[in-house]
């Protein structure tokens, strides 16, 4: 039986039923709305709406339905259309009409809100922890490839020598934002919704404060009209991963690339590579592929959250109905990707003589340009003479190195012979030891600086 | 076992294979990968790459699988990663080592592609089906309400009267729009990929147009690189269906406003009304509001697959992967709605006198311009001083009809004693007789095209 | 000419120019280019890399570039592809040679990214004193109408009665949020890329914590990559207002639906209505309308520009160059929509009667059920019970009240004469007296509240 | 003056006008929508409503209003809200009251959607002319490159030998569906709205099938509130070009990745190559990165659009308003990338040296596994027997021809002496001529088919 149908005198249609019903994807909040109810039950005996024997009774009942619900033996009837009907139909099985006094002052707008939210918070602190792994095999990494000298691209072209390490960390502070937005998308979400009853609030004078602290909530909302309507939370959530799985996208193109024979840079290992039903050599990286793919997937997701949201009426549209499916893949989505792309991390294997043979003179031409300046020439004439020195080799099929003298001198007498020294890969990295550059001492001091923001930021 | 791990040392990691596999959902084309390999069987039987028997083995072993795919003896095992991987298995295990031809000059990504599109191809089918149970529901509500005047609404705000008919009948043409459109993409979906191969075409001389007409395409692909890395038809085929959702929910749209009391033009069927598990009187229409919600949800996963497709390399990715669960949720969800909104239009409980109650004689203003035009005034003219009675209406509380005639008279002196006649809904809705207009006549015509435009598209 | 041409023997192509040339829409970033090439001539001059004297030719030919610019003086010229460009042409025009130091150890790729993270700060201080503007409307607007009773509605049907003053303030909880996520975004925002070069770092040993704080960002980026591809706080600028805007389309959505005549609950000011160029009578909410569509338009930029971000490779990639029209033309959109709205709010005429007059007793059924509850009966079954009492006044059209006291017993012995006192539409208000209520004091508590949250947020 | 204003008392506010006007954007569709009047004057005086003679006074004052615009002498007013409301207001300055006659029985709402339906027939007929050109630079590149062998990915990994004329041709069959869908969406685009009045239809009698023939339209919208309404057209369009985009973003990928120096396979002409401001050897591929990250552009406009469109009550509202500037941009957008992809294909430099020393020969393990098959052994097995010679190849670092006889007997008796002969690459290529292959005579055959859908296809 529904827990509403008293008004109708027809019952509802079949198909619509298929259409209505929440209970084959919400079932999976079993936990959040027994916990809600335990401590719900608590609250309304707390202002003697209830009788402290009530609530016992109840609170025992509801433990029991956890336990049929954990070990399996649950069973769902056909008019379970959610899981908070399903739950409340067992308990009063159970318990008997006493249980019906449970939902006394709340409604289903309130208690799915609630129940959604504490989901969603499991959710971001579980997440949470995964991020934290990637970045720590990201640092470790990183680590040990601090005087891994490899081409650095932008525009996929050859600019200027890197480390690996450099790179790896480049991958950590995408990383650490997107836990700072899920720590600031979790604050949002722990703003306790019940209370709210169906729209405007309930006649219970109960202690809602104390309700959002049993459960885990840092406070209540303000307005119950918005209580049992925002859904900031889940759509932020959606974006916060979202961004992640970008983050991850970018990743998994590098490895993508890194990883042609062409490249060489690094290899999956055989645990993370896949093959062919056709080519026996294949090596694919599925699994960045994979996870560059699901980009596009949440991304999808949340856009199509946002949709729905977007000019609904106040207060609870059944259209909200439609938040959880996207939540609830995108988060396990994210539970796939994120340990895969850790392992990846842990496991890759680094060429660095491939690295080292990638590395074309051409990496170089910004050096030969700081010479000239170093000389005294303006940055902008020596940028335009040191492109007549590549325009030069290019057309001689020459390394920079082997451009002669005399001829470099005819494009400006400020070159002499010390001019050799710039064709030192290595040296060039090392020259860039500001903050944040790549020098080993500044990837070192990065590294440092990576350790103590996680330090700060433990889950 | 896997259908590619000769090369590798390692057996692939548990976490990879959760994230990559794709039995999960695929497993729902297995009549459509059966079908596949049997006219792949007979095709290479026909160029003796297999012998007559060997396929004959093989043809009736893949029937043995299909019989125990639907009567759900078939049993899956660990190894099995995809439906492709999952029926082969089994077809060896049933037939031998022979099984084992079946995949000559085949690859999974030409494989997958064929069954992809079967399965869209049934699917296309199907809902326009669908649709067109909707086209019939409207066009015969609206036949018994040719003459129900009700307000037509622009930006919410009356505008001019309208008929019943007329405004059922306006979502007619947008879902022969989207059947027109969902043929467009069927006849893009139905090109066979297979004979492909991995990327580069297939080195057996097969009869690809046989092939083709085997298996109800239309075509062959021809080119083998685009083959088996196209997937416009699936991103049509979203973009067709969310579009179609979007049309579905601005009928939702109207069909909550016109059922909230204040209008109370309809009144949805208990069937298919719910309730709430707080407030007792509540009757909402729960199915608009999904149909509405939902369209955020197709928009989002043509979003999402449209953001995988970006920037991918030539040929066939991994990526690609995250064509079907987007299509089969998008499938599904047209699946749940359409005989819903049917059965709803079929049972709409209609209440003209509340339409009629509705109707205010601001809704006649147009007329009162047009009998000024009548009279010689420019239309832009006639518009302005109209402008000016209705404020004056406005301001003191007065219908157009009860504005005296002196003051008509002090903003033209066009107006004279047989403005009253103005002052019908009825002869207003007549005048607009011109195709595609609201009157009764136009509207019937209206019908008899659309009566027309559907047998001219019989699914 | 181009910064950067040294190499190429041809010319660019000009429809390779027209594409790739960001100066149409990157112009409006001068104060931002200037701002940042002053602190970077004096971070450079405080190294050494140029004379002191130097630095303050270049400053203060800086300035007289800003001049040109605020004076509407500057020219452009065909060969200033951006405004980066322009700015440094121009600036060697004035001060010859010596400005082509001015981009010693700097890149366009951080010195765009330092550029539009300036643009993208004020624009986030700007556009927080537009929400906070509304957001003081909404509760001066809400202290005024604290005994304002209307019907609350979910799913668009009537629910329970609540008060104006409670729906203005749902608004302000949102608005509130947004705010939070935009200063969220701009902790993010104020990072600064100067000093990272293309992609490797700065070989200069400048200061970039100095160089932050006198631009006003509160830290630097700690990997260079990072540095120069880090797109993130547009992205989440793009969410913050995308969500906003959907915020607003729901409050768009309501006004609309409460100024149809049928609703007739609120009037926009004449100012704000327009009218239509047929129909003479009309009053129209466009501006409402237009908050509504386009939230479509917001949430479009941000699926566009995570899109864009998605699977692009390490460090800068001209993808990039697309970040900003979309960001340029949300905060535009912005600018647009909130002053209009505070406006609207402002001068919104409040029809209490109207309000009163759709008051219907169905939005006390649950006052009914509670009754019974306070007399001992579960709410379950009261619930039931009174659906009953629903079904059987609406069968014979009457309202709640005016049921016999004998039928209502008949439902349930527990009726008595005092259940007159039931119907009672400021009562049931007044009864919701918890936090987050929409009981008067209730709502009086949530505007303390919301003042104090509006004093710790002053822009 | 606006063309509405008679029943306000106040002005509009500015703040407003500025959210609510369109002319900013709108007035590029003047010639649309002086043609539109001129055959809307005709149509009126044809069935009597204004004399033939004030019909010739209005069509010229229309023409000279055009020869305004197109010399650029028309000035707009503060009051020009859109470009309707400009013509019209300048038309009456010019031939005086006679001009208020032209929007008689007409609405701003059916006028809009005329004329943006022009504005759209003639974009679709632009770009089908600039997508044209490009199908004929890849088919002319091609036909030069039948035999230029490359290694072929999937994956990104080597998978099997193709030739350099099959890569370009693939992309020829994406165009060629983007052109079918493009003609598809014409073809629901030329549908004439005029005449559906504001929302209810015309109360005049004109020949609304003359009218279309006169505009270029194919036929008449069949339902009036549909008709001012129905944006199917402009969101199809978008849909067209986003996914059009995508497949360019897909070749950019490929351009990007093939022009990196450790591939080498092409070289962008100096006049499509873009350079560094900071770095003097950069050679980047700017306009392909362009084309690439536009493509979020494009599907941010689509989703966009469709957001918008979502939710809407029946017939016009403002939100509607919308729809041009994402296509307005979306084709603007089409006409830059077009041409200079189609350029950069037309003066593509090939080194096939490159690509020929990129051919591993592991891009041949499925010939060794076809060679097998060819002793009879099946394809499953021979396919995992080669991965095990693959994987001692990858071992002991030897090309797969270098594996010893005896070593491959071992894995497979069926291994002879013959088997050098498969290590040929041409051979690979040759072999693959069934249709759609890469064989040079299946790639003839392709191009011979594409030119014949050419000359089907003439724009």
């Amino acid at each position: 039986m529904s827990l509403w149908g008293g008004r109708f005198s027809e019952p509802t249609d079949d198909d619509l039923r298929a259409l209505n019903d929440s209970i084959g994807f919400d079932r999976r909040m079993y936990c959040e709305d027994i916990a809600g109810s335990i401590a719900y039950a608590r609250a309304i005996a707390a202002v003697g709406v209830i009788a402290a024997a009530e609530a016992e009774t109840i609170i025992s009942g509801l433990r029991q339905v956890q336990q049929e619900f954990d070990s399996g033996a649950f069973e769902f009837t056909p008019a379970d259309e959610d899981i908070h009907t399903a739950v409340e139909r067992r308990l009063t099985e159970l318990v008997g009409p006493v249980g019906g006094k449970l939902h006394t002052g709340r409604s289903r707008n309130d208690q799915v809100a609630t129940d959604f939210r504490l989901w969603v918070m499991n959710a971001q602190d579980e997440l949470d922890q995964h991020i934290a792994a990637l970045q720590m095999a990201l640092i470790e990494q990183a680590e040990g490839h601090l005087y891994t000298v490899m081409p650095g691209y932008t525009h996929l072209q050859p600019a200027q020598p890197i480390t690996l390490a450099h790179w790896l960390m480049s991958f950590f502070w995408m990383l650490a934002r997107d836990r700072e937005r899920l720590a600031d998308a979790r604050r949002r979400t722990a703003v306790l919704p019940l209370g709210s009853g169906a729209l405007s609030g309930t006649p219970l004078a109960i202690n809602r404060q104390a309700l959002a602290e049993e459960l885990g909530f840092n406070s209540y909302s303000q307005n119950s009209l918005d209580g049992v309507s925002d859904r900031d939370f889940a759509a932020e959530m959606l974006f916060a991963l979202a961004l992640m799985n970008t983050h991850l996208s970018r990743l998994a193109e590098d490895i993508i690339v890194y990883s042609n024979p062409l490249f060489g840079f690094i290899t999956l290992h055989d645990r993370y590579s896949t093959g062919s039903s056709l080519m026996p050599q294949k090596r694919n990286a599925d699994p960045m592929e994979l996870t560059r793919g699901k980009a596009g997937r949440l991304i999808g997701h949340l856009t199509g959250l946002l949709t729905t949201l977007k000019g609904l009426p106040s207060a609870y549209n059944k259209d909200l109905q439609e938040d959880k499916e996207a939540l609830f893949d995108a988060v396990d989505t994210m539970h796939q990707i994120l340990p895969v792309v850790t392992a990846i991390i842990r496991t890759l294997q680094v060429n660095p003589d491939r690295m080292r043979a990638a590395l074309d003179e051409e990496l170089l031409a910004t050096e030969l340009a700081d010479y000239l300046v170093g000389k005294g020439m303006p940055f902008r004439q020596a940028h335009h003479v040191v492109g007549g020195v590549v325009q030069f080799a290019a057309a001689n099929r020459l390394k920079l190195s082997q451009v002669p003298l005399d001829k470099l001198r005819e494009l400006s007498e400020l070159f002499d012979a010390d001019v050799a020294s710039v064709f030192d890969f290595d040296a060039a990295v090392a020259r860039r030891a500001a903050p944040g550059g790549t020098a080993p001492q500044a990837v070192q001091a990065q590294i440092k600086a990576a350790r103590q923001w996680f330090e700060n930021h433990r889950s």
